[in-house]
This record gives C-alpha cells, sequence and structure tokens, in this order.
C-alpha cells in the first residue's frame, strides 16, 4: 500500500523525517512517495490545489496532508474516503476537499477520535507525527475508515474559498495561486475562461502588477520567447501562467502567492 | 532492516544521494529513512539533540549520523551499540551520545578501523560517504558490529556539553537549542525546571532579548494566543519553547541557536 | 531494478514528487534514489558533472536525469545505453554524456518517441513527467530501449563544453564548476593538471578573485589549517577545490559557479 504525502514542514527540519519513522514503525511494509513538503507555512490554499493537482499522478492508497496552521486547537482531525475509494488524512480546514473533488467527492468521513490509532498522549502542536501519521499507517495497514472515529457529515466539513477571476470581455483580474522554483506564476485561470477571448500563439497580453505595465506573448513553451521575454501560457496542471525565459516571472512582476494582476488582450 | 539517516548536508548537493546510493550498492534490501539532513553545517549539539529527540520515534535498528567538522582530522570514526540494541555510526564528536543515554547508555563501542567495511581510498573530506555509510550498511547487512574495528572505552568517547539554564526563584537565563522552520525558538529548558513556579495557562512572562522586553502568554498551542502574539509553551519534544502564533519567534526576538535569553515570572 | 533520479527540480515544489508518482504507478516494484534535485536551475554543466561524478557510487539501474531548460522546443529527448550496459534517461543537451563516457561511452541512443511509453497529452513544459519518468519506468519494468524510439547517431547527440583551465608554468586560471552548501569551491583542475608544479602539503598558494588577493595553503582536509584560513585541497571526487575551515569560501572569494579565479604558485 502506497502513503503519498504532502505538508508545509520543510525539509530543514525533522518533521517530515519522524513522520516517516512512525509510519515505518507501525507498517513497515508500506511505502511513502513525499508529493512535496514545500507548501509555504500555513497556507492551506496552496496545499489543497497542489494536492488536487497531483492526486492524478499518484498511486492511489492513503493520501496524508498536513498544512494546519490551527493544530491543537478546534479544528477536526479528519479520515475521508472519496467516491473511487481513495483514502485522506488531514485537518478539517479545506485541504483535502479540492482533491476529493476531483475523485467523486467525499463519499465518507470520520473525525479521528479513537486514540488507540494515534501515538499517546498527544502533543498539542505536532499532530503530524502524533495524529495523522498514525491514522494514515494504520489505513495502509488495513483498518477500516470506520475503526477511526465517528462519522461526519461530508456536508460540514470546512471548505477553502479559491478566488474566482474576474473575467471581463478583454480584461481579466487574476491571482496568483502557485509561484514555483522557477519563479513561474499560476493564476487561478484556466483555458476555457478565456475562451470568448481570441487568444493564439503569438497573441499579445498586456499585464499590470503593482501599478507597472509588461507585455507577454503567448506561447506554448519557454523557448519560443526569447530568452528573458515574459510569456503567458498553459502549464501542465492545465492553468494559465506568467513565465520569463530562462529567468523568474514572479521577480520580474514582484508577485507572490495571493498577489493579483490585471491582464489586457485587447490590443490585437 | 532500517537505516536512519541524519547529516548536516543539506539537500541542495549531492551528499545525501550519494551516501544512499553507496548504501544500496552494499545492501539492497535495506531501507533508509531520512530523519533531516538540515542541520545548521557543523552544529554537533543540534545534530545531537535532534537525534536524540526523535529516535524513539523510529524503527529500532542502525542510525547513522553525521555531523562532522572535524572530518579527516583527528577524530575517531565510531559504531555504538546501546543498551537495548541499536546500532550507531557516526564521528566521536558527542553526536551519538545524548540519543544512546536515552536507551541504556553505550553498551559496546568499535572504531572503525578494518578497511574491508569501507570505500578504498577513504577520502580525507567525505568520511559520509567512504566510511560510515558503508559501516551502516554492514551493520544492516548483518555483519557484526566488533568486525567493524578495536573496542572504545565508552567513557573515553567525546561528549558535548548540553548548555544548562541558570534557573533563580522567578528568572531564568535559558538558550536556544533548536530553530525551526516555522520561527519556533526550543529552549534548554523542561517543564521540571520550573515546576517551583506557578506556571499555568494565562500566565505572562516577560521575555529578555538582545536588551529588548517582550510579553508571552503561556499556552498549550498556538491557536490559545491571538495571531501574532508570542507564546510560551510545552512544545512536542518536551521542550519549554517561544512561538508566534502563525508568525515567527525567531525573528521577532532575533534568536538563534545557541542565543541567550532571560525570563521573568515575577509578575503574577 | 533501481532508478537514480538528478534534476534542477528543488523540492520546493511538487516536481519531484510529481515524478516519483507516475514512476510507482508503472513500476511499483523499482526503487529510486534522488541523487540531488538541487542542480541551478537551468545549469546543464553542473548537472552533467555531478552526474558523472557520483554515477560510480550508485547501483547500475536506469539513470534519470533532467535538467533542462529547452524543455518543450527542438531538442530532442533521449534514452541511451553506455558500454557497461547502465541505462540513462534525459535530454539531449549534453546532461548525459559526462556520465556514460565514463562507462565505456554511449553504445546505443534512442529518440523517445513512442507515445505509448509517454503520458498522453505530452505537456509541453513538464517533461520529466510526462515523458522522462515514463521512459525510465519502463525501462526498469524491463522495456528494451529500442522499443522506446528510432535510434540516434551518438556522434550526434549534443556536449556540453567543460571549460579547461588555462595552466602556465606558475599560474594558473580555472573557473569554479560546483560550489557546495558549505562553500567548498570545486575547480575544473585536477591534481594531474599540476604535476608539473612542485605542490605539496603546506604549499601557499595566492588566489585572485575579483580583484582582491587571498592566500590559501595546500592541506589535506579541512581541519589541517586554522579556524577560518583558506585552504586549496583535493576534494572526494578528484576536482582541486577552495575551502574555509569552518567557514565558506564562496563568500570569502565572491564565486559563484561559472566565476573564474587566478591561482598563482611561484612563492614558496
Amino acid at each position: 500500500m502506497v502513503i503519498t504525502f504532502l505538508t508545509d514542514f520543510g525539509l530543514q527540519d525533522d518533521f517530515v523525517g519522524t513522520c516517516h519513522g512512525v509510519i515505518a514503525r507501525i507498517v513497515p511494509e508500506a511505502r511513502v512517495i513525499d508529493v512535496t513538503h514545500g507548501i509555504r507555512p500555513g497556507h492551506v490554499l496552496q496545499g489543497a490545489i497542489v494536492l488536487a493537482n497531483t492526486l492524478a499522478y499518484m498511486p492511489a492508497g492513503v493520501h496524508l496532508a498536513v498544512v494546519d496552521p490551527g493544530v491543537g486547537g478546534g479544528r477536526r482531525p479528519l479520515a475521508l474516503r472519496d467516491g473511487e475509494g481513495r483514502l485522506y488524512v488531514g485537518p478539517d480546514n479545506g485541504l483535502l476537499l479540492p482533491a476529493a473533488d476531483r475523485f467523486g467527492g467525499v463519499a465518507a468521513a470520520h473525525e479521528l477520535a479513537n486514540a488507540y490509532y494515534s501515538l499517546q498522549p498527544v502533543s498539542r502542536t505536532f499532530h503530524g507525527r502524533d495524529l495523522f501519521s498514525p491514522a494514515a499507517a494504520y489505513l495502509a495497514a488495513g483498518v477500516a475508515l470506520e475503526e477511526l472515529g465517528p462519522p461526519v457529515d461530508p456536508d460540514e466539513l470546512v471548505r477553502v474559498d479559491i478566488p474566482q477571476p474576474e473575467v471581463g470581455q478583454n480584461r481579466i483580474r487574476a491571482v496568483a495561486l502557485v509561484v514555483d522554483r522557477f519563479g513561474n506564476v499560476a493564476l487561478n485561470l484556466r483555458r476555457a475562461d478565456l475562451e470568448h477571448m481570441e487568444l493564439g500563439p503569438g497573441s499579445r497580453v498586456e499585464v499590470a502588477s503593482h501599478g507597472e505595465r509588461f507585455y507577454a506573448v503567448f506561447a506554448r513553451t519557454f523557448d519560443d520567447a526569447a530568452r528573458g521575454s515574459l510569456i503567458f501560457y498553459e502549464d501542465s496542471y492545465g492553468s494559465l501562467a506568467l513565465a520569463v525565459s530562462r529567468g523568474s516571472a514572479a521577480e520580474l512582476l514582484r508577485l507572490e502567492e495571493g498577489g493579483e494582476i490585471v491582464l489586457d488582450l485587447a490590443e490585437r
């Protein structure tokens, strides 16, 4: 059985390694695939998007995700099953739902309340180690979802708001959802949002960020544009995105996750 | 057999990956769990504390640890067995002992002197690859500890000094032992050190750092305090620690590992 | 079967984890060893050198490497076999050849053209996920190299230029090839290049960088010099290198990869 593992723990500390140890003690034969531990600390929305984007590329199994700024507070710890049988473990803060929604929605949800399937005592600040990793490990070992605790009504689970773009005739107000290592900026915008516009290879797009204006060319890949020029393209997860060929769009546009830009396609 | 692996190698370079390769060539069936490779370069004390803190969460096996600023110099390369049968491999600079002390102390120590169980020639600057990883791999493959080299008297092993807090009636001078990705600062202080003080949820603590004064509230978890406020709490490894709810205590207090603070609990 | 994996993807994003998922879906029983994902973005030369340096420490298998600034453009995706039977997968930009050259050269090269062994549709910007990882996985599963696509003449593969040092009687102009986490700087210089010089432990070397001059001592390891002093030494991969004992040579000399220095051994 495979456990996939996504967090905002980073790799500087022992958090991820300790969770691997906890899992290996419970279910030595499970394989753990680290999706990423580089979610920005506490950014539940980014974690939810990355989990949803990547899940189709993972073997079906137990999908453990922890981005949990409310650890130790009132939020519920959860285990879910989606419509296709995948299992999820994580906090009830919206992190898991966009992924489950892509695979048939939440078929069953249970609160992690059975102390037998956690490390005792459960610390107040490291539920990844004491609560979520053991739950994922026991699920991978074949324990039934229902064993972990009482059912929760799927309609009562907390959801994250995914910001929606404002799409006008030729002007779009969009938000940076994910900025990657290469400085590429994925927007909350998909090809379908632009269907009414005549956008094709070579189209020019005006991009306004922090009051400054830039010109981007619509391109299929980084190499379609001159080195250093800004391109607008569909990224590998189907999001429209901005990149600088062999440079950083995030730096050029001074954009972080959550930052807003305006795209103008008027000029043709 | 599991090998756990902790270093200050970082993940930017090939050091960790190369050691994984060396181990896989010798004992393909061993599983390696990376505890962390983010120990600050050369900080033996931090490495020793993290190894000791995390070991109880790892499957018993061979525990390989390399934080080794004296590589290639006079310090001895070691393999140890603790009182409960766990095996350790690493430099004789104190890194391994706080962990072994928690599991019955050092029952046997041997110097890595048998050239048969190293890569030849052993480089002067990468004993992790040439000496320590092969030794750990051969131990995981079943080679006896005694085979690796001559015994060393456990009493002659190098020890690290763990700085002790100065605990007065209401004033404590403490040192930052570990600063994590979230900016949480674990101190050289445990709940037992404060037993004579009346410290409970909601108690206020004055924290002096770099001549500036801050107020912290004693809390159980991050969410018990308002966003941005400083809290004083018991962390998941039992250390007393400082955090800023959804912020960074290390930044607020300008604290790095080794930095000193004064806590004042007078005001009640 | 082992797959080794080297990229410039970093570990902040999901790129590496997603490739692990893709591989695990195709060949669940394969083991993936991450050599490093810290190659500087787009630095094909650095990737080629690290791959070549580390390969001898890896189990023979499928060696997947992706440093691919030209992704989605005209460059060919490749699979190779070297003279000793190792398999390689990566872009045709020179990344794979220095490694293959050390193991008997390229015995066979094939373009990744068979759509059956890729994820469909192949994105324009993430061939690591859609093209290279599946190819490596199918090779690890036993698919023949020839199945992946038409043969390519090994003499027509793209090669990287490895900068050569200018070696005079007592003066050498060299280039920084790899800078590691510890600030150690590996030069494009090996012991054999200096055979005509009388260089031994304790020899002093003048190092000029950015117009400033420094003195280094030739040493065997970091501990042979006083803390903070600059040393010139043979590193664990056989490159001559500069380091500062318990400090950073890269910082002292303000050197990045590709930076040039002049070494003067005149003074004896």
